[in-house]
């Protein structure tokens, strides 16, 4: 079923054997998994996956889970596509689309990453899994280790969301709150690893999650008829997300699957927290490390990535560009979006709405052009950046 | 596209057009929706469905929107059935299944029932939706009125859920808090219908709100290849989604799709909200107004529904039952999936945990019967249910 042939570093280019347990390269760079795409574009017709039982699984052949009886799902992928009719004429694009990862198990696009990198850690035969989370991540790993079995350790810092602990809570993961950072709940679990012998899920220290983050570029490729669209925004914290939908795009091209040109790949900050932004405009390799990063959307609170020249790579080589929002844009366009066309997002989703408003307005995108907003969670887990004042009615009133 | 034909009281049989605006017929009894089922036999193949793009759509010759272009949609249906290995192992059951109706916009089942409604109610020309509602309801229908571009109304007890306030808020419906119960909710808007010639959407006033129900039971009978199951537990308290379910079922067998007997329908209340099953034990056709009705399962606190009877004629017709459960199960149910299974479900699917276990214990559920747990939602919506401890850890900590 799948073609995984090995593990190659994303920076060195050192390989490593498919079948053993493996995190970071000796260099230290992430591994990437490649496939026998000269057998699969033998073999395989891409018309196959439309056919097969939905959800992420069905694209198995560009899957790194060996045995199916590995799999662990909860019902993750083939989120919907919904045309922004209102939205696009507001701001001039004609084929403005929104992709919804918000209907996820867990309720976020979190839950293809952990349904890949648990079902492999089953396939390998790991125990203990553990990672530091700022919220979502722990929450999806926590329900699919919970399915697998699989004991998960998880740290996050203590003013995370609510929720988040609640989940990793709930699915009887072995939760701490840390007095610190992510960074700081980071360094806790690697000492961990090296003591117990713990698997370590860390974002791009395990090489399956980018697997599962890659089938949301699949599952856009193929919604528009194995068509690429022109460009797809996309809020950028860890950037798993982007070089995942890069890795499935340059997949799908040397398959020979997909003839037009990969899309611009618009990599979304938030002004308190614009690394990527600024690496990219002072024409940098890599990011340096965002002091006091701060903005309300939390999952691309990250001042630093482990795979950020992974991240400019792509936005560069698909001619994209990088783009910065305030957080007051941010609440404006969760609550346009809402209004507009009935969909209630996450705030690292809602920068993507006044991103492509900018974009337009500055020429960037033009009013011919597909464009693709990628909504990485459900705004039910935000419920906090919703300040409601509602008119209070005694029993006898009139309305 | 459509096969319906007329509306039939489910009282007195008076008919109506399909072409009007109808509420509750003159006899004040709910109206249902009925097809052209000889027509759709010779026209259909019910393996048609399963090629169709996702969503409940797919079922559109046995829904009521006769023009494709007054769909309103938000990816709602299509839910994931899991088998639930290690609960059944547990409790003694081979064959027990979930249906996580979680995984539709907006967290719950109620995204059915608002799709097809809002979908009529654009197709009939309406301009305004009012309905009370105790929380879910408000929120699915805000979305799907947002997106459709009607106007609603909602009206909700001052001490609804804050997340049901949020989202009724944040989509734009003119939402007002009434320092009452939800039938207080109910008159004020009552009395709104007649001020303002809104259209009445509460929960079986209008017709339409069953038929998007009804897909739950379509896909059931469609993922067991066309076969029923033995029983399906659902937590009831208007009780429209289990009517709905019957109501497919009986469609399906004079379709004559289906030949095995149509599987019980359990219903399943809290002991603090117990009139149906008050009712099913009592030999009663109808049920009595629960007083002082309390449960931490907001969604199964209706003290007395409209359609109770249409209820009791589905379980006490199919050979199902009714059973009540503690608050305290309900709450120990949410851990025990969360943690077997990796699905953190609603207190109103939790209910069924709890129910199925008794129902094997003793002996009205066989080891070999395929049983079905339909879970209205996510557990998301109700993270006041789980109060995390959590360890706290200072930053140079060992774990």
């Amino acid at each position: 079923m799948s073609y995984f042939s090995y593990l190659e570093c994303s920076k060195c280019g050192n390989k490593y054997s498919s079948k053993e347990v493996h995190n970071l390269c000796e260099c230290g760079a992430p591994l990437l998994v490649r496939y026998d795409l000269e057998a699969i574009k033998k073999n395989v017709d891409k018309n196959v996956f439309k056919g097969r039982e939905k959800g992420l699984f069905r694209f198995k052949e560009l899957l790194p889970v060996e045995d199916e009886k590995n799999i662990v799902t909860l019902g993750e992928g083939d989120t919907p596509v919904f045309k922004l009719e209102k939205l696009g004429d507001k701001i001039g694009l004609k084929n403005l689309y929104i992709k919804d990862e918000g209907l996820n198990p867990t309720g976020t696009f979190k839950a293809r990453g952990a349904a890949v990198g648990v079902s492999k850690a089953k396939e390998l035969g790991i125990k203990t899994i553990a990672m530091p989370t700022a919220g979502n991540a722990g929450g999806a790993w926590s329900a699919y280790s919970a399915k697998a079995g699989i004991e998960l350790v998880v740290a996050m810092p203590y003013d995370a969301p609510d929720l988040a602990k609640k989940e990793a809570y709930i699915y009887g993961s072995k939760t701490y709150l840390v007095k610190g950072l992510i960074s700081d709940a980071g360094k806790i679990i690697a000492k961990g690893v090296k003591k117990h012998g713990w698997f370590d899920a860390a974002t791009l220290k395990e090489p399956y999650r980018i697997e599962g983050k890659k089938t949301m570029g699949l599952e856009i490729a193929e919604y528009f008829n194995w068509e690429f669209p022109d460009a797809i925004l996309y809020p950028t914290g860890g950037g798993v997300g982007i070089i995942g939908i890069w890795k499935a795009f340059k997949e799908l091209e040397e398959l020979g699957w997909i003839k037009n040109k990969i899309p611009k790949l618009i990599a979304v900050q938030s002004e308190g927290c614009n690394p990527i932004v600024k690496a990219f405009n002072e024409d940098k390799e890599a990011s340096e490390f965002c002091e006091d990063a701060n903005t309300i959307a939390g999952g691309i609170r990250v001042p630093k990535a482990l795979g950020d020249f992974l991240v400019l790579d792509a936005v560069r080589e698909s001619k994209g560009t990088a783009v910065e929002v305030k957080d007051s844009e941010i609440i404006e366009s969760l609550n346009l979006l809402a209004k507009a066309e009935g969909l209630f997002i996450a705030p690292e989703g809602a920068t993507l709405v006044a991103a492509v408003n900018k974009l337009v307005k500055d020429g960037f995108l033009k009013e011919e052009e597909k464009v693709v907003l990628l909504n990485t969670g459900s705004g039910l887990k935000y419920a906090n950046l919703v300040d409601e004042k509602l008119p209070i009615l005694e029993i006898d009133s009139d309305i």
